[in-house]
């Protein structure tokens, strides 16, 4: 199995997916690509999203076409080379890929060897559950159950607490750990500018930042970029 | 029918509640009051949370039970005095009220007088649905309907953007801005500080701060404490 998954699209001050420019050149080598744009971040429609991914990805020398626009997606995810699914809202994300009936093709699809490549949303896809998405739960899926590519759950744009706050909504921590009172699975927080690179059995931490591990029933614990296979 | 519901049940550096004292005791005068314990922040037990909450009210002069110790607690809503909601997590609340079959006991409870205040998640239980909660979906519920005692929803601790963050997450605005794309009503950002109170067909914003409404296809107003009315 072969994933990239990433905290974010894009970091502060620089444009939609430039700073991972080297990894994805490198991840989807020569690969036609199918982008899945139903998380419409601000509710932008499923062409004008794939317009924005394709004009990246075309400009680093690949093919992309919508999922959206193939008559038979199935068989498109069947046939396809590399697929990568965009961020936006978690909620919609999964419900439409359950509306559709998409969600155990594309997992089949991974399963048997389709490179796949998710930003926040898209990342929420590939753990057990989305269960520790950020987003508001604007509509409402038929499941909380994901792609289950990894062994644990994703937190994306995982974020420390802010010193001297004195809004009193819960940490992002406090979220997690109120998580594990309801559920076992480990949860990476994966901050803004680290994404993680599975290639069969060996999964790496990768960009400038240590990620955040959360186990149940232990204290969390800083984790530095590198070999992470034990996770998996 | 009578409402009260708050954004937050603290707000920073006051202990528990007290900010509100004067609003509780008006707004409950002479009553025997009920626990709603299930939303349970941080995870702790029903019991833990009623004894938190009871130990205010009843400094106050109030008798509080949790609503998880009576025998037959659709028969303790149909015969309560007042009811109070905590906060905690909106998914944990909404699910244990729906397995347990009290949803529409309480609803009819409120609907037939029975005064209820909630705080947070127990505030994003008296809109239209949970939809506009912030929390972290650690649970699924069976639907995401709430109580639907006002024509609207809540977005309990309301946040403005934060001036010169890097952090690419969206924005309470941007959220409720995608909320619209899929949903009817408005919304109300209610701030750290704020609360509404119902009184019939009478709708009061309280507290020092504005309010910012969001309705769908159009620019978010700020409103002032006073006469909301309208909204009903």
């Amino acid at each position: 199995m072969r994933l990239l998954i990433v905290s974010t699209s894009s970091i502060h001050g620089k444009p939609y997916l430039t700073y991972l420019k080297d990894e994805v050149i490198s991840f989807f080598a020569g690969k036609n690509l199918i982008f899945i744009p139903y998380a419409r971040p601000g509710g932008i429609t499923w062409d004008e999203y794939t317009a924005k991914a394709s004009e990246r990805f075309t400009e680093w020398g690949f093919n992309m076409r919508g999922l959206h626009t193939f008559e038979n997606p199935i068989q498109a995810l069947k046939e396809a080379d590399g697929v990568f699914t965009g961020g936006g809202n978690t909620f919609v994300l999964v419900k439409t890929l359950y509306d559709l009936g998409l969600m155990d093709p594309l997992r089949e699809a991974v399963q048997n060897g389709l490179p796949y490549m998710g930003s926040s949303a898209g990342s929420n896809l590939t753990g057990l559950t989305v269960r520790t998405t950020n987003d508001m739960p604007i509509v409402y899926p038929p499941s909380f159950d994901a792609l289950a590519l990894v062994p644990f759950n994703i937190n994306p744009h995982y974020l420390d607490p802010i010193p001297d706050s004195t809004h009193m909504g819960e940490t992002r921590e406090t979220r997690i750990n109120e998580f594990h009172h309801f559920n076992e699975q480990p949860v990476i927080g994966l901050r803004e500018g680290s994404w993680l690179r599975r290639e069969g059995e060996s999964l790496e931490l990768k960009g400038p930042l240590p990620a955040r591990l959360f186990r149940k029933d232990a204290a969390p614990i800083e984790r530095q970029p590198g070999d992470w296979s034990d996770l998996l």
